[in-house]
């Protein structure tokens, strides 16, 4: 029996976080401020975006989880990316630390920043501060659906999950939670993924670090919606220890491996809801790749399979095209092996040994991608390693949403 | 002065080359079988496909260019990719080159196959029997329109051209020609790209694979429409010595350096047709990557900006988003120094240093989207090389043209 349970809630569900989400003007409608809040000292970790291009909150925040392993609050707000902002986004970054430091009684330092929205604008600071201001007054344990929304660009809809997990021999309840969100844009521009997580747990700073690199690895970094990496995705993870369980402290512990299968079952679930909700998406596509010689040749195949536009405008046109997945497969970079792969649309064996079995199963196969979620699954054959990404179909709205709306 | 003109023609240009085109009913309409030939033996060399489920005739040239450097005559047939077709596949390939040779008096070795069309379906072989037999009897100087039209799957337009090289001091006239075709599905299936070059100049195996090697670098492997590489891509080029030049026969000549440059001028050339024939686009895009600390590294940042589909899509729109373009750049793994970089869009400076100009720079930018012809130019500041690379809009079309054909 799994020890590890889904719950309702998000980034409050873990006991001593609290959260708000406000409006302070920045997106055309809706709240676009959100402030995220653990009553005690919690040990944090980060992981960002690779590219090069980091905007101003991201160079703030992995300085600071360089220098230091705790923060106590994390503030985010939708409709300015402060990217490509120069010297002038440090110090609106900064600020934005301070704001939210003074008003919660914290050394600016405790406080991480996230931002996403239009790059190359400078930030408006009165409608900041103002927001910042609301949100840290407006904190509660129920602030975790408007921390939601105030996150969202042109996400349809808010994503949270939490877990609980029963720990150890003792099975002390442990609580994780988070909220996300995906690739949208008010104004036309960068999609960015962020995701704050929070938990209970009693875990030290290298247990932390370590357990976020995995489950991210496993979850959003398993998932693509066009490709391009933002210049401001985020995940910042926070554990205030109020679980009251042994403290975490030894990666290779059972303790650890059950908070890992915790966090990675979360991400996952946010990563679900962020392919889910891509733009223009239609169906959620699910790609298992079993059968390979490592972890990391299953990872690179299915992302290969996932980031095909291709394979991607089959599955909205409902086109059981098993010839653009195996296509895929082939271009990876992976050295497969033909004559071994097969290849499954929903239940649908369509290929065998490397080549299409007998046409009668292209209407099974068209049925498997009527649904609202569809799973190509991949095996090829050489070994038992396995991985999973997740995507979107591409569609006339992805078009849509991003060539149409100007600057 | 350079030495090397434009001038009309294909695939027949240089001397001693007779190709044809014909219809044999692969494809619903249209001419779907090529045949190309050399009055006499030519040195031959091929560039193909990385794709690991290389499909059958491809598989074929590369067993017949590793034990011999010579080649005669080339066929080709479009509306079937003979990919995923096992033993059966190879045995069809094989089955080509022996009718071709047969019907031209040459032995089987002598002939190299290519194929494109859709994947997993037996070859229908009366129909390529009775259109290699037409194709044979038709073969002429003036054969490369109908070539370059059979070899088509969906492209819009028959692409070729055709270069005139004054070699060396007594500038004797070589001739260098060639059809190619780009992305298309008559079915839905696979873009495949295939080109075959043909000249007249006397060069031995050794230079011609270099040449080809490294023209293909700069031109079609700098070309990207949705990043899908295809099971089938091949490029062919003969080269039957009837210029009457000096053999080229050191890769460090004058003569060898001429020749390359006419040969990457011409796949350049052909591979911008390509771009700007790709599905469902409307103009075409070139992304030039200026003042890189080598030659790998601006290419990178090239195709990492011509395979942007939000940069693609912002380009369909008329829309000078260049935080997508920066974007880009930033996630292409080259460590760039972001406060180094500028970008132009058409002639208008956009960023400079890494921040954006005054907004009055939009509207100029705009107007720059509007042709039919974009360029976006990126100098990086790190240090000298340069690279360029071609790729088109992403549009309703691409969906509609990927999506609406059913299997």
């Amino acid at each position: 029996m799994s020890s590890i349970r889904k719950v309702k809630g998000g980034v409050t569900a873990a006991r001593g976080f609290k959260a708000a989400g406000v409006r302070c003007g920045l997106k055309s409608k809706g709240k676009d401020l959100a402030v995220i809040y653990s009553e005690g000292e919690a040990e944090a970790a980060g992981v960002f975006t690779t590219n090069r291009f980091a905007a101003a909150p991201v160079r703030l925040c992995r300085r600071r989880l360089q220098r230091q392993t705790c923060a106590q609050s994390i503030v985010v707000n939708a409709g300015n990316a402060n990217a490509c902002t120069g010297e002038r986004g440090d110090a609106d970054a900064a600020a934005m630390a301070e704001q939210t430091a003074s008003h919660l009684g914290l050394p600016p330092a405790e406080v991480l920043v996230a931002s996403t929205g239009i790059i190359g604008v400078p930030m408006d600071r009165k409608k900041i501060e103002r927001g910042i201001a609301a949100a840290c007054r407006s904190l509660s344990r129920k602030g975790n659906d408007s921390a939601a929304r105030a996150i969202m660009t042109t996400d349809l809809v808010p994503k949270q999950a939490a877990r609980k997990l029963l720990l150890g021999r003792r099975r002390i309840p442990v609580l994780l939670g988070g909220i996300a969100k995906g690739s949208g844009m008010i104004h036309p521009n960068l999609a960015t993924m962020l995701a704050f997580l929070t938990t209970d747990a009693a875990i030290d700073a290298k247990c932390l670090r370590r357990a976020l690199r995995a489950a991210v690895e496993d979850s959003f970094n398993m998932m693509t919606v066009d490709g391009d990496t933002s210049t401001n995705d985020t995940v910042l993870l926070l554990a205030n220890g109020q679980a009251g369980n042994r403290r975490i402290t030894n990666p290779r512990s059972p303790d650890y491996e059950q908070f890992l299968s915790a966090l990675k079952d979360l991400c996952q679930d946010l990563a679900i809801q962020i392919a889910r909700d891509g733009e223009g998406a239609t169906r959620l596509i699910r790609v298992v790749v079993e059968g390979a010689r490592s972890r990391e040749a299953a990872r690179v195949v299915a992302k290969s399979v996932a980031g095909s536009n291709l394979v991607k405008t089959a599955v909205f046109g409902g086109d059981p095209n098993w010839g653009r997945i195996i296509c895929a497969v082939g271009y990876s970079g992976v050295p497969i092996r033909p004559e071994r792969v097969s290849l499954w649309i929903g239940r649908t064996l369509i290929v065998r040994g490397g080549q299409p079995r007998r046409q009668a199963t292209a209407e099974a196969a068209r049925k498997a991608l009527a649904g609202k979620e569809v799973c190509l699954r991949i095996a090829l054959g050489q070994g038992k390693a396995s991985a999973t990404a997740w995507t979107c179909d591409l569609t006339y709205d992805y078009i849509r949403i991003n060539a149409e709306y100007h600057t």
